[in-house]
């Protein structure tokens, strides 16, 4: 972890002097092998980031002096819209997308995601946030995107998308023969990306009537967690 | 899969007709869940695609009966350069980076890549290649990147570098406050990628001497596999 995200929870005195124990103290002792006296990078829940110190080790706990003085890095101002991966490659798709600084994701329903991904142990919320909070520790970031599940294709589009899409512009990623240069540009977006065998017709359909506007990495068929950190760049 | 790869030692009439085992075997039935007389996207090991009939199944073996009459997509005319990242990492990265059409890959050492790494077996070249293979079959590709292991960075830097730069864009992808917007054009590039904790201040100096210009995504570190889509994309 690039950065050590502290929860209320861990605060013996509000805003100076943190205690961890379990996964935090393990991997600061043996992945960073920090001792008494160094420094590490600390990030507050949905706050500010800053130094750490630490100040006392046991075999239970470990507690550092904390100065917060910057800012998380921006967020990314694009919303994305995916079809529901499989587990596993969920998992590594909310770690690389909050990584990326994105605050909204959708897992929305299609015709071919197979409807056992959506009893998953994966879409708990205490299974969710263990990835969002990994994300967040990898790019040093301290605000948690929201996660929003979306069983229902129809009433998504119908329902919620045309208040998603006000005032933002609003991409599909559709495989194509050509590679799309650059419809990058600055502003709030949103990106929808199908499940890899693409979305069907009525859902193309319906995404464009919404008034998603078509966009392609070209006609390579690439697995979701290859696609979006691209389609997340090329869209800006 | 999204076509099934086909190996010289695969033809049972030359061009025409096809017996696959085990693998290959194994997914037509129990994921594409196909049976006689059905059809399948082929390709030829650095040939031409088409489509497969299946004639023959049995415990053992399918047959196909071959047309082959379509060219696979066109590659990226990008050169990826990566610090070696640790085993598990190397072989989603050769998956995407395979799929989305890079030809050649650089696997080099830095200061901050493991010893351990370059003893992995994900380094034999059976271990690669089944990798490399799984993205072409995702890409409906058919032509083989070239890899590189270059465990001396010194040497790939003076000896091979300049050669590989000669009359092509290079660039190095350093974390910065700012996003690069769009340095994307047409041609021939050259990527080098670090290794997580970033390139030591002795390899940024080396890279830029050689001739390569920083681009970055922003301030947020990023995994390897996370950036390295991102980043292709970026330049182009």
């Amino acid at each position: 972890m690039n950065l050590v995200l502290l929860f209320p929870e861990d605060w013996v005195e509000a805003g100076r002097r943190v205690r961890l124990s379990r996964r935090r103290r393990k991997h600061i002792l043996e992945i960073h092998r920090a001792a008494i006296g160094d420094e590490l990078r600390v990030g507050e829940l949905e706050g500010r980031t800053g130094r750490g110190r630490i100040t006392h080790i046991d075999d239970e706990i470990l507690e550092m002096d904390v100065v917060l003085d910057s800012e998380p890095p921006g967020p990314s101002r694009t919303t994305l819209v995916v079809a529901l991966p499989r587990p596993p490659v969920l998992r590594r798709l909310l770690i690389s997308t909050t990584s990326m600084g994105v605050k909204k994701i959708v897992l929305l329903n299609a015709r071919s995601v197979e409807k056992s991904f959506w009893q998953s142990r994966a879409l708990f919320e205490d299974a969710l946030r263990e990835q969002l909070v990994l994300g967040l520790e990898q790019a040093r970031d301290t605000r948690l995107p929201e996660i929003c599940l979306r069983p229902r294709f129809k009433n998504f589009v119908e329902d919620e998308l045309p208040d998603l899409l006000a005032g933002t512009r609003g991409y599909l990623a559709h495989p194509a023969e050509s590679v799309d240069s650059a419809p990058h540009q600055a502003g709030a977006a949103l990106l929808a990306v199908g499940p890899e065998s693409g979305w069907s017709d009525y859902e193309l359909a319906a995404l464009e009537a919404a008034g998603l506007g078509r966009v392609s990495l070209g006609i390579r068929p690439l697995r979701v967690e290859t696609a979006v950190p691209a389609l997340l760049t090329l869209i800006g």
